[in-house]
């Protein structure tokens, strides 16, 4: 899957992806896996995973799901997402898993849950995003 | 201001914000600025601030901002946010402005912008939050 | 199931259901599902069902989905939603299915998925809901 | 401004505005305001305004006011909206006002407050909602 080199590449140009310590668990069309394990350096106040880090592992997981189902020149930007914390993030370990729900030519819109990785099955956050999709060699 | 002091001291403890380089420029009753300069290590493929950079510190902001208008013994917990990127944050340093639009007993909503603050105006994003409020000796 | 006949007395004191023609086609433990015809009335200006009547729809097929997970003494109110519009809802009727992602104790975060209900499986949007719980003799 | 003349004829065509009984206010460059007298029909279960109300009533102003920004020939769709209920909205009538956050070539960002009509100041909703911007002769 070409696609899939193109995602490793562009997820390793991700500086912000090194910062967390996040990594690609699973890459398929439509569905793109990413995992981050816990640090003080990704907390909030009280030692949980901060809402931001979610949201970041998230939106890259959107992202790249969204270009997995686009042409291989094609790049996508996230415009806006949306994201629900439904339980504090008290773990070892948190794994996003981004999927489509709808690609069309210019817009694509994802959702995503952050689940629990080690175990148990909690969901901790749903995501639904929009992708605007460039196209290239077009203004 | 007492309650700048405990916002001080709750941004201390969150990992993250030390991690991205954030720190706080202004804490007014109902309002609290945060800044953060960019570095390789919170960009995104094109070497802009990710959009995850970009909600933590919206998202931080207006948590700290619910956290003014209220007694000193409570918390906040984000409970979801939606950020709009209204254009790619390719700048040097970027300020999250929150903001209160409304604080009741036990929900409080707010707004934030995320600027350019190596001058010129650009608005990058746009968020609204919820917040859930945690009154001291409650379950 | 008790709760099923509040939710039907509730629904039935929503004057803009009537308004719009809803009615209720299930209601499960977690999960309600509303429908609606297509009229004029209901139309933005090219002739599709206007986005704020999917939004009317999603938006009560997720605060029942909420109630029924509920005590019955308990009410529930919507504090926000989001709502994308993955097709434009060229179609007879529509139909709502609302489900309960997590349910606390003060907030229950739903989904809903308005489809469409003449055949084809097309699913013209996708809601996230916070409802607030109120208990009864709680202020 | 032929746009007043384009909003007013667009508006007149979407049936739903008809049915909610609401009518345009005000027509500016970047910002449209909307207005609806409350009904039972257009209530919810304790008689206030249903959310799904001012949901169709900023949507629709924040349409208008991407509109108003755009050349004659164009036309938007909404993406997304989210709408934070701030307050219940029990009240005569309720006005929406729609502003442009940012317009680009492809997509316009919106916000709408919806407030007390009848005096007093109250805001009742806070919506953030996306527009796609249809350029006439493309596909």
């Amino acid at each position: 899957m070409p696609i899939a080199k193109k995602i490793r590449e562009s997820f390793a140009k991700q500086g912000l992806m090194a910062t967390l310590g996040a990594k690609i668990t699973a890459i398929e069309t439509g569905k793109v896996v990413l995992e981050c394990p816990f640090r003080e350096g990704l907390g909030q106040q009280h030692g949980f995973f901060h809402a931001g880090v979610l949201a970041s592992l998230a939106d890259s997981a959107c992202g790249y799901a969204a270009l997995s189902v686009m042409p291989e020149t094609a790049d996508v930007l996230s415009i806006e997402f949306k994201i629900n914390l439904l339980k504090p993030a008290k773990t070892e370990k948190i794994i996003a898993t981004g999927t489509v729900l709808q690609a069309g030519k210019n817009v694509v819109v994802c959702e995503a849950t952050v689940s629990d990785a080690s175990g148990g099955g909690r969901v901790f956050a749903k995501m639904v995003a929009t992708m605007f999709v460039v196209h290239a060699g077009k203004d």
